[in-house]
């Protein structure tokens, strides 16, 4: 069984979601959103999503992570903005040792509403659905609980494939691969 | 005294150095470069940003810390990553409770050139002048010194109006409002 943890990050509004996944049967375990005070330094900023991210991991000890991946932005600002906001979140992960994986939103919404182009909506509400919520997920939690969600579809694929190390490598090569992807 | 530890943070390599201020009389105490090996997946190289950083902080026990401020870049994937390495150095430096202001490129050139369009190489030259170093400072060790010279240049302005909070704050309260600036 994996306990997945789901994150959404953001400067002003993380999102965080844990789910069990035991093959493609999952469960919900909990989410929030980490609101970040916009009056104080960059640094101190990004030290609450630091210690709020290593908070929930004490919390709920995940075994693994799933992180939206980004492309573009069209204002620079905003993207190195949003950039240090993701360090800051994938910096307090690794600090506790957990593997990430990035997906991108096309990924994360065929995953959950089975089409890439779906609303922010449809995924709330399927996420409720999936998850047998008794209310619809804040926004922040959906998204992380859908990049959870996506993680638990694409691990046993992973798990099926984990003897083909050539051909999609372990879920450390994997992510080894994404990570290049992104670099190069 | 302040002991400025100045940051060049990058994803492939950031450099550091740290300098004694008294004043206007600043004196060098160490600088070097993060080699971050980039065959490992985003989250582990963000992971050897924050955990140098801190053992940098651990080795030398700097009072307060300068980062060059970033505007622009050309390409969102680039300035995405360059932001998550930002994302990690200052993580590191708020995990060790030190206080980090912000300069840009021009602030740091004119503080330690006196132009503000100097080259890089005028730049080191410079700060191997002004710390009385036996050679040539490699680049990104040269650029977080300059960042450190600038911020010491800054620092007795800052001391001496410090009065005047209304005017420009404490240093802490310029931290805010450079990072108030920066967001919004």
């Amino acid at each position: 069984m994996l306990r997945i943890l789901g994150i959404d990050p953001g400067l002003r509004r993380t999102g965080f979601g844990v789910i069990d996944a035991a093959g493609m049967r999952i469960s919900y375990v909990g989410s929030g959103t980490i609101v970040v005070p916009s009056d104080i330094p960059l640094h101190e900023r990004l030290k609450v999503i630091l210690d709020s991210i290593r908070e929930v991991v004490d919390t709920y000890s995940p075994t693994v992570s799933a992180l939206e991946k980004v492309f573009v932005n069209t204002n620079p600002a905003s993207t190195l903005l949003l950039g240090q906001a993701r360090g800051a979140a994938m910096c307090a992960l690794a600090d506790r040792h957990l593997d990430v994986t990035e997906y991108t939103a096309l990924q994360i919404k065929k995953a959950v509403v089975g089409n890439g182009h779906a609303q922010k909506e449809q995924v709330q509400h399927m996420v409720q659905r999936l998850l047998t919520l008794n209310s619809l997920p804040a926004p922040d939690s959906a998204d992380a609980l859908a990049c959870a969600i996506c993680h638990a579809h694409a691990a046993p694929l992973a798990t099926r494939l984990s003897g083909q190390d050539l051909l999609l490598g372990t879920r450390r090569g994997r992510s080894r691969l994404r990570a290049g992807r992104l670099i190069d």
